[in-house]
């Protein structure tokens, strides 16, 4: 049973765009179903799926593509299906989660500033998966906990000017940015308490929050704290999807089934 | 008189090129006769001139057009010349001499790196006015008491990767200086003891030092030591340029006078 007011606030989230069935699922079977063991009923699927505005065909479409791209598994208990990640999808899942779940950073974290010897895509490639961002060619920012390659010159950063803050910005993402901000506050204004909801409209609920924050935040590498500006729609979304994933906790696998069948 | 053994030794030196006439006396000017009232008498001038190989008609050429560009002045005092500096030569000159007279520096000096908001020449100007010198676009070494502009980033350095040396030494003159710091090499295991030079061959052997490392260190920004190698002949022709100028140091202007007249 889907709680009364629920609908009207998910609305300017899920008109987000970007919500492509099969990514919406995986966003869901990381939130809800990434433990071992973890299985969403078929029925329950379904009752999630259509609380998504999603219709029951491109359910099915987009499980077949998931099970065809070793994402998900599916197999009969009785006369229900019960779908779950595979090995490769939790495994995924998995490494995703911690910056999709990650807290917010202090905004006096440690950075430093990074010169490389030379500007090869190799050298790019292997600072922007050490958790890095480019600043200029040759020269990156990262947290000071990450390792910066052997030759290259790693100082400690200081307080920055605002236009350093402003230049670490993922540009590209701005108005998306802007318009997950705009989406969110208004959901958390009309949100009912948690008590006020169902398991399965939480877990509707935070399949919405974690996949379009999801699709934003892993486009680029996470920010060491002491260069964000406190402004930057980026982190107050963070704030906002940090804050709300801890008011609406992840329900348990069984009380979602459970309020689906009552 | 000058000094037996003298001239085989600053054949070297003065073989290096860019030895025009007129710069030439600047450098003698400004080595000689930089102090305010000191003058050389036009028979000490052209036998200094003499010795550095330049022939009469070439030093009146000079004079000529040092006077003309405001440089120098030049009065009778009975029936010599006395040249000097105008208050424009000798201003010019001062402003110089630090970087040609400057101590060797500590290779464990402390530098800073500088990161601009913007790449306009009028920022560039700026910094290497301020004694920065330009590694990447946007982005600045000096040293840790340079004034980095207001708006900028600016971190204390650290240890340097040997690339970065190499990359702030001014590549350009990298041929001039090896080529400077064999001729000094040489000088230098040649030369007789000072007490064993003249006043006279005192100031054109400096002349000659001072002329040719002035060519080069004025070219560029001094390097902070802490980005120095210890192997660079930039370097290495710095340690030899303040080890003979204080080996053979400064003649005062009446002694040089006296040796030419005596």
């Amino acid at each position: 049973m889907r709680s009364e007011g629920f609908t009207p606030s998910t609305t300017a989230l899920a008109a987000l765009g970007g919500q492509r069935v099969w990514s919406l699922m995986v966003s869901l079977f990381g939130d809800l179903a990434q433990g071992s063991g973890d299985a969403i009923d078929g029925p329950v699927l379904s009752t999630i799926m259509t609380a998504l505005d999603v219709r029951p065909e491109a359910t099915r479409v987009a499980l077949h593509r998931l099970r065809n791209d070793g994402w998900l598994q599916s197999r009969k208990s009785g006369r229900i299906s019960q779908h779950s990640l595979t090995p490769k999808g939790r495994q995924e899942s998995a490494a995703a989660s911690p910056r999709i779940y990650a807290a917010v950073p202090n905004l006096n974290e440690a950075w430093q500033l990074v010169l490389t010897e030379d500007a090869s895509t190799e050298t790019d490639s292997g600072l922007k998966a050490a958790g890095f961002t480019g600043l200029l060619p040759r020269t990156y920012v990262g947290p000071a906990t990450a390792t910066a390659p052997t030759n290259s010159l790693s100082l400690p950063g200081g307080t920055p000017p605002d236009w350093l803050r402003n230049a670490v910005e993922p540009g590209g993402l701005a108005e998306d940015y802007a318009a997950l901000l705009h989406a969110l506050t208004t959901l958390r204004a009309d949100l009912p308490g948690p008590d006020d909801l169902s398991p399965l409209d939480i877990a509707v609920l935070r399949c919405l929050i974690v996949h379009n924050w999801r699709r934003l935040v892993l486009k680029h590498a996470a920010l060491p704290g002491g260069l964000i500006r406190a402004d930057w729609p980026g982190y107050q979304c963070h704030v906002l999807v940090s804050d709300m994933l801890a008011h609406y906790p992840r329900p348990a696998l069984h009380d979602v089934s459970a309020a689906q069948s009552g």
